[in-house]
């Protein structure tokens, strides 16, 4: 997407003629639709949708002034100049797959963020963030609840300092807080070792263990204030055998989490994700 | 899909406005689009859309004939009324995997089609359509090069009889000769039991199992003159291993053949894939 | 294997020298092993083997005989003889897709089976099975308990008349009492239409829908007393989307049973699932 | 594999007690396999085997000097002490994917090899190979055949100096001459960034696209001196659709020849690939 386009993404109560009325808004003012993607959810009754328009010689700021005119009050609507490159903030513990391939991504410049920094409550990752040219904060987390909560004040003050778009969770072993799940809702990005539903909750792969699955996986979702239960956006599955050990499942699961992560975190970027309840619509 | 829908696919000329137009001309009729798929391919400037519209009160020949009215001559386009179930005529020769698993999905009436008759260049099939209770014609193919035309034209005249929405080869063991690929264009759908462009030509389960692959798959294409080459219109692999003969090989390839021949036929019969040149739009 | 084999699987103990004994006892009998795998867990130090020899000259009975002279206590091992077919029943409800898929691999010859008949708590089913040249016991299940266990003991009479290799659940809706979970353990084999442990009970693919799952996948494992819970044989997962209300994920996934019930079921019956506690070796 | 075991690989005609014989090698010296591998071919009536045993208090070189005794002259095999890590020289041209991956899994300390050092054609990727602090080699490449030579030769003597497990092209673009692929026969290991065969020689995305494939993939192969053409290790395919340019086509592929690479490489490794004629025998 080296074009410059305005990304619409548009989530309102379906009736008829929604779509003409949309792509009629930009056809009026001349935008080349060149993906137009939408979607209704026959049981709650919800559209969504997503336009990727040239932006040509339309100016952005008159066409969000009058998109929010013509846009029904019942209208949850965004609209994303891609000029605007997307920026994140990576929260790490001491596990680097998850930090060291997006940051390979981002180096060969095929992945549509900056990163702004790299968080960790721990040492562990520093020079890796610091071998790609990045700020890295380290915020210790004590085991108390004072103590963590202040530890998360501070994590939260430099994420708000750079208003990301993507506040990324790439290993992050520490539970939001519910007002920090709330705040950056439909930002918080999280990459669980496991095939969400199965095996919640704490060592995962050793539950898979346990259980014998000849799957295991990985799930991409939206941080939420219910614990491995937000809204997934992506998940994938590798096969193991009998022969694998816990310690091999957690090698073998890294490579599910990595890819799993990369793409759902790249849709997010792309504003190909759109949430409703606890499902998402991934317009890919 | 048993609600009664009408479905629009059009290929035309990208421009300027074109979304807009196409879901305007269903709003202006007070149309309820519940699927809208719309593509450009820069590389040729073309222009695809599928469009789902609720039947409701709306007249199915007024539209159609309304629309071509409004239809640019540039269009390539075509209605369909859900209500008119899709009808295919089965082309098998000796193996009956494909054809038997069709035959449970129709009888599980979760297949949107009915067939009118299965045609065979042996009998050994001939209990599997009957006991489905389907009629079964027997048309021998002669190994010189008069006889076999007169077998297609008799073939020929079958199908055409029933003038069917799909002729499906289902592991048919004849190259269709070219007036017939002509005739039959964007109907005519063949499982081709390797990865294309992967072991063109004969055998192509012991040309995998002669180059170690580690993978084998199947193909769902259109049929064409150039054999092995047609639009594909899906494809999946299996992964095997060295202890696979080649006779393990045609084995497990079969599960790919008959998966990757009823998702390919289903998306052909609910007008889901668009040709352009050698390739394909899925819809799905 | 179409060539006659004796095939031996083991599980005892693990300590030195195993494999060279239990190779030792064919080598020095003259025996061929074209397959021979072999696998220590090392969490339970126990050792599990399959070996499968070449009939040639060598008597079955007298081999049987000496190898029980030869085998440790500790041992729990079976030697089949591939001369000796195996014998399936087959136990469904209302959904045919697993029997007629089975039926067709049976019918095609390539599957180690023969069906001893097929029983139904409905008769819909009846005509797929009789289509087949099958008997068809049609045994209706009250809801009251009294009822229902006398429905079971009718079932189970019909099944032990026939000393089965494998009792299968093919999409049969009864949950099997703990004696027959008992008496069938180890061919009691049953296909459950999700990814374990992912929605276990009731209606797992409106729950699939709910959760906003991107995968999903069935599992074929060991009927056990503890429902959903028994070993796990084999599993697979099919991509779905936001598109998939929960009657398409129903019709996605009976691809997914469908697949993974032959494949898993495959396994047993050429003896290359051995069980221990809630895992399972695999040597396919 | 953090224990030290001594890994044997065998390849030899079969004959009956072949497996006996090898194991009761071990087992008369009190070793300990906790893996054993075997395969026969029945085809070429080859035997393959790989046995892994606990080091323990066997002396390496005793064990070597009474194997290369006790092994037949028609034994092609090798006995690997895991004590002895494996090495790598990595060869690179621009595109760092699959470095920057096999750098970091290095890193991690979860893949079993050192780098000696990475040679390039191209000083791109001097950064990235410095950052992990490895030494690298820049050998530019002219484009005359006599200029072309002498770097080959430079490139040779720095790989020959290390005396490398593994040569790994990791997407380096330049075709290894006949000598380079005969001396490093077994050890050069060639990342392909499609399906093989489908879409040999030069750009196989852009053969892709235009072929309108459904799934593109990679392929991780010896390199042999008939390009392409080499013994495959592993494969592995991504799902694409008609919206993927050949440029998404490219990035997308990127995360398919990543993998593959690792997984293969990894086997190679392991000593997990045997291979013979143009085929691999993977004991994974």
């Amino acid at each position: 997407m080296t074009q410059r386009h305005y990304v619409l993404t548009v989530i309102c109560p379906d009736r008829t003629g929604i779509v003409a009325e949309l792509s009629g808004f930009f056809a009026d003012r001349g935008g080349w639709v060149d993906e137009a993607d939408f979607f209704t959810d026959d049981a709650s009754g919800k559209f969504f949708a997503r336009l990727s328009i040239r932006a040509g010689d339309l100016d952005f700021e008159q066409i969000r002034a009058e998109f929010a005119e013509f846009a029904p009050d019942t209208a949850d609507w965004k609209l994303w100049d891609t000029a605007h490159r997307r920026k994140a903030v990576i929260l790490v513990t001491k596990e680097g797959h998850c930090l060291h391939d997006l940051l390979g991504r981002v180096g060969q410049r095929d992945y549509p963020m900056d990163v702004a920094c790299v968080i960790g409550n721990h040492e562990d990752l520093r020079p890796m963030a610091e071998a790609h040219g990045l700020a890295y904060h380290y915020v210790p987390f004590p085991k108390d609840a004072v103590g963590k909560r202040k530890a998360f004040d501070e994590v939260a003050e430099i994420v708000d300092d750079h208003d990301p778009d993507a506040i990324v969770l790439a290993k992050f072993m520490q539970i939001l807080p519910p007002d920090l799940c709330e705040k950056w809702a439909g930002k918080a990005i999280n990459i669980h070792h496991s095939f969400l539903p199965s095996f919640m909750g704490a060592r995962p792969y050793n539950q898979a263990y346990t259980r014998g699955v000849k799957l295991i996986g990985a799930t991409c979702h939206f941080a939420t204030t219910d614990l491995d239960d937000g809204p997934i956006i992506e998940q994938d599955v590798i096969r193991v055998t009998h022969k694998d050990s816990p310690e091999d499942l957690k090698r073998i699961g890294r490579d599910a989490e990595t890819t799993v992560l990369a793409r759902g975190l790249r849709w997010h970027l792309e504003d190909r994700v759109l949430v409703y309840g606890n499902r998402t619509v991934i317009f890919n």
